[in-house]
């Protein structure tokens, strides 16, 4: 079965960064190849659903071979666009903001953090991570000047629908949220909300169960 | 279909949370009643598959009725622990850590963050949203005479399975782990691993795709 001109289902989507970072493990230990039972095993899919996910791309498998590490990895890293360099721009610089700015994950992956940008003139000025905060009437030019793909939002959640309709105008190609509301669907640029306390209550239904069971 | 007595799958308990806040926002906005038409059109799942999704937990709707939205918000609470004023330590005094212990969407949730810790001398004793930062030597002893259930680990990947193991030992019942590591399965209490990452290549792959797209 060929995916490949098929709209990517979002469970597909959220597979990718997943077979990214088991591929990157895979490379940093030397191996060259892995099999596909072995991946399946590892991503617990079934290695039919891997074929699957990997038919909306062109498939990267070779029968009775099973997948060249580096050739996946770059493969996967090309279609998560990791590799293209995106410039981002932090909105808020409260202590998640710099928590994203010191956060390696990011740079690791090839983005680059360029501006950092607060209303708060105690914080206009200062300094993370080698990045100056800057007042948020310096936004536009900023964006404009320096080509900057994402905006990376940490801020309160009643300011956030305002900023991000500001951020589309000016040219933003997508918007990593983590205010705690679901931002306004209507926007024409994609956009992540993070809902941290989504996984914390997964977390807690867990416990949960876990308490319910027999000792 | 009664699943009640069945495994709950992943992808069902990481509907529950989403579940929870679109039906806290309906309570909120005072609506007291959703057809299931509604809360499905809503959160993206067929009307039969949110049927599926709460007869692991009994089913809860009235067949021409609906859902109560009170009485499924209730629910819902309940199955995912949020009613049960959990205890949580934040373990790593960093940006991360200070993010956390700030986060209104925990406190929220019911949960009572109560005390922080980190090994460097400048972090200890400094005070963060009211609490003081303790040296991790404090560490097993807080847990136990505070009767301590989570612990959010913000540490540097190579500190957290050797911190992770420790907590177990002091009794942790679950972790909520930032690390960008899968913080080993071999744990005997339930983990969440969040790769923050993870959600940022989702928005790229999303950039990546639009850019695609004839203009």
């Amino acid at each position: 079965m060929d995916n490949k001109d098929k709209k990517v289902p979002e469970v597909v989507i959220r597979r990718l960064p997943r077979y990214y970072r088991y591929l990157q493990e895979l490379e940093l230990s030397g191996k060259t190849r892995i099999s596909s039972n072995a991946l399946s095993e590892r991503m617990g899919v079934t290695a039919s659903q891997i074929r699957q996910d990997f038919n909306y791309f062109g498939g990267f498998g070779q029968q009775g071979y099973g997948y060249n590490v580096r050739m996946l990895l770059d493969e996967i890293k090309d279609i998560l666009g990791v590799t293209k360099g995106y410039k981002a721009i932090i909105v808020g610089a409260g202590h998640l903001g710099h928590a994203l700015a010191n956060y390696n994950g990011i740079k690791n992956r090839g983005f680059k953090i360029v501006g950092m940008f607060d209303n708060d003139n105690k914080k206009i000025g200062s300094e993370c991570n080698g990045i100056t905060v800057m007042g948020m009437e310096k936004i536009r030019d900023f964006i404009r000047d320096n080509g900057v793909d994402i905006a990376m939002l940490t801020l309160p959640k009643d300011a956030t629908d305002r900023v991000a309709d500001m951020l589309v105008d000016c040219g933003i190609k997508g918007m990593w949220n983590f205010a705690s509301s679901e931002l306004a669907a209507n926007l024409t640029v994609p956009v992540e909300n993070v809902h941290l306390s989504d996984s914390l209550m997964t977390l807690t239904f867990k416990i949960n169960r876990n308490n319910e069971k027999p000792m």
